[in-house]
C-alpha cells in the first residue's frame, strides 16, 4: 500500500496543498446570473473581441492565465506547469492559450469534470515535489459547444427540456505547497459509469451514476459521512441530474439531504434566465470555484467541502453511433484556509 | 524550489518507479512491419470484429489492458489507476474501454505524445505515494483518423509525399514502485511550441520544433549530453521531421548524430510498405515502445533511451480556421533493469 493512498480510489495529502490563487473569466449571460459579483472579468462580448467562437475561449484561457499571475503577483513565464483540458475538439482551447508561452503543459480530458481533475492532478504534483507553483484550468463555450455536440447557433434548433446551458467562461486555479488560502485535503479519482443513457440532451442523467458512485467511494474510503461538509458541490449536473443522484444515494440508504447544491444551479438563475436544466461545461463548475466557492472559502464561511467535477463522455461520433454516454465524476476535499 | 525539480521543465525520480509490464496490440499493416515478432497481438483484422473503426479503437484498448494484466499476473480489477486517452473525438477509444470496469480512470490529452505523456504521469503518480499500480495507455487507428482529421477511407483521397501513416495500435505498460524491469530516472515536460506550419499532412514538420525544445531541455536541465543515451527515440516526426529536428540541432551547435531514431520509421518499412513519410500517431510510439523498446531495455541491450513523444495539437476545425498547427513533446529517461 503506497503511503498516501486510501481506499480504492482515494488519496490523502498529509501536507495539503494551497489554493494560492484563482480567477475567473465568464460571458454575457454568466454576469448577468447571480454570481455576477464574484467573477474577475464578466464580458458583455460573447466573443471576447475575437473572429471565431473558439477563438474566443482560447482567448478566455488566455485571459484566465494572465488575470491569475497578476492576482499571484507573478509573472505568467512563472508557473511551473499549466494542467488544462476543455470541451473542443482535441482541445485547442487548452493547447492554442499556451502557444510559445514556454510555459509545461500537460493536456487533460476529463469532460465537464476537468476543473476537478485538473485541482486533483496537481495536488498530486505539489505534494510529491515533481513542480512548485502549478496552474489547473479549463473553460466552455456555448456557442463552441453548441456547434460541436449538437447544431450551429444559426440553425435555430429548439432545446429539449431536458438541455442545459453550456456555461461559457474559464476559470483557473495556482496551487502550490506554501502561501495562504484554501487547502486541499484528500481527493477521490471517478470510474467510468454507464448506466445506459443515451440522450445527449440529457446529460445530468448520463453523470448522476458516477456522481453518486465517487460521492459514495468517497465516504467509505475516507470513512466519512455528508455531515462532515458543509456543502458537497456537484459539477453540471443540473436540476434533473441532481434529483437523480438524491434518489440514487436514497434507494442506498444514504441521505445526502440539504448538503448537495450543482454549479449549473448557482451559476443561473432558472427563473429569469431559462436555461432549462440548468448549466453545463467545464466553465460551469470553474467560474463557480474560481469566485464563489472558493471565496467563501477563504473567508471561512465555509469551512469543507466536497468538490466533484461531472463529466458526460460523450462524442458527437459516439452519439450518431447509437452508444450509451458513460460518465465520470472527480471529487476534491477543500477546507478554509482560516484557522 | 521541490525536492525533485530540475531545471524549468524537468523532474528527477529518485526511487525510480519500474515498468514491470507491458503490452501490445497491432492492426494488420503494422503486423506485416519490422517490428511484428514484438507485439503480443497482431492482428489480420483492422476491424478488430467490431462494427465500426471507433469501436476497434475501443477494443484494442481493452486488448490491450487485458494483455497487460494477464502479463502482470493479475486481474485488470487490481490496477490502481489507468491513465489514458487518444486521438478519437473527446477521447472515446480510452474512455469506452473502461466503462463499468470500476477502476479509476484519468484522462489524458496529448495528441500523439500521450504515450510518453501518460508515462510521465504515471512515474508522477507512482513516485509520490498516491496509487500503487498505475496504467499508462494509449492508441490510434488508422481508420479512425484519417476520417476524422482527414477525409472517410471511402472518398479514395490521394496522400501527399509528406503525409504519414497512422499506426493502427494499442500500447500499455505498468508502472510500480517495486518489481523488475525498466525503470524511469527523470521527464521533461514539454511546451506548446509553434512556428507556424499550416499543412495538416505535414505532422513532422509541425513537431520537430517541439521536439528539438524538449529535447534540448531535458539537455540543460539535467546536464546532460546526446552520449549519455544508447538512443534518443521521438515519437512520430516521420521522416521529413526527423531531418528538421537534426537541422534544428546543427543550427543550435548541437550534434544528435547517429543518436536520434523516430518510431515512425521502426514500425513499418518504407521501402516495401509505402507508408509516405513514416508512421504517426498515439499508437505509432506506443506500439515501438511496448514491444521492441522495452524488450531491448530489459535484456539490456539497451541501457538508457530518451523516450520522446511528439504530438501536433492541431484539429480539424482549427486547421479549417486556416491556423498554424501547434507541436508539443514529453520525454522519459528509460534505463534497463538489468545492472
Amino acid at each position: 500500500m503506497a503511503k498516501f493512498k486510501r481506499g480504492k480510489q482515494s488519496f490523502e495529502l498529509p501536507q495539503m496543498p494551497v489554493i494560492s490563487a484563482w480567477a475567473s473569466i465568464a460571458g454575457k449571460k454568466e454576469s448577468e446570473g447571480p454570481l455576477a459579483y464574484t467573477y474577475d472579468t464578466a464580458s458583455s462580448d460573447t466573443r471576447f473581441g475575437q473572429k471565431t467562437w473558439e477563438q474566443a475561449e482560447k482567448y478566455m484561457q488566455q485571459l484566465a492565465l494572465d488575470t491569475l499571475a497578476s492576482k499571484a503577483g507573478m509573472k505568467k513565464e512563472q508557473f511551473d506547469l499549466v494542467l488544462s483540458g476543455d470541451l473542443l475538439n482535441q482541445c485547442i482551447g487548452s493547447s492554442f492559450s499556451l502557444r510559445n508561452t514556454n510555459i509545461p503543459h500537460l493536456g487533460l480530458y476529463g469532460a465537464c469534470s476537468t476543473m476537478a481533475e485538473s485541482l486533483l492532478t496537481a495536488s498530486m504534483v505539489v505534494s510529491g515535489g515533481f513542480a512548485d507553483k502549478v496552474v489547473a484550468m479549463t473553460s466552455s463555450h456555448f456557442a463552441s459547444s453548441e456547434r460541436q455536440y449538437r447544431f450551429p447557433l444559426g440553425y435555430g434548433g429548439q432545446r429539449t427540456p431536458t438541455a442545459q446551458w453550456t456555461v461559457t467562461g474559464a476559470g483557473a486555479t495556482l496551487v502550490e505547497n506554501a502561501g495562504t488560502g484554501p487547502r486541499i485535503e484528500c481527493c477521490t479519482i471517478g470510474t467510468v459509469t454507464d448506466l445506459g443513457i443515451k440522450d445527449a440532451n440529457n446529460m445530468g442523467a448520463a453523470m448522476a451514476p458516477a456522481a453518486y458512485q465517487t460521492i459514495r467511494a468517497h465516504l467509505d474510503d475516507l470513512g466519512r459521512s455528508p455531515e462532515d461538509f458543509d456543502l458537497i458541490v456537484t459539477g453540471d449536473l443540473g436540476q434533473l441530474g441532481k434529483e437523480m443522484l438524491l434518489e440514487l444515494a436514497k434507494r442506498d440508504g444514504l441521505s445526502l439531504g440539504g448538503k448537495i447544491t450543482d454549479c449549473g444551479n448557482l451559476v443561473f438563475d432558472n427563473t429569469s434566465q431559462d436555461v432549462h436544466a440548468g448549466g453545463s461545461g467545464c466553465g460551469c463548475s470553474a467560474i463557480a470555484l474560481c469566485g464563489y466557492l472558493l471565496g467563501q472559502l477563504n473567508t471561512g464561511k465555509l469551512k469543507r467541502i466536497l468538490f466533484c467535477g461531472t463529466g458526460a463522455l460523450l462524442s458527437p461520433t459516439s452519439t450518431q453511433q447509437g452508444l450509451p454516454i458513460p460518465g465520470t465524476c472527480h471529487a476534491v476535499s477543500i477546507i478554509t484556509g482560516r484557522n
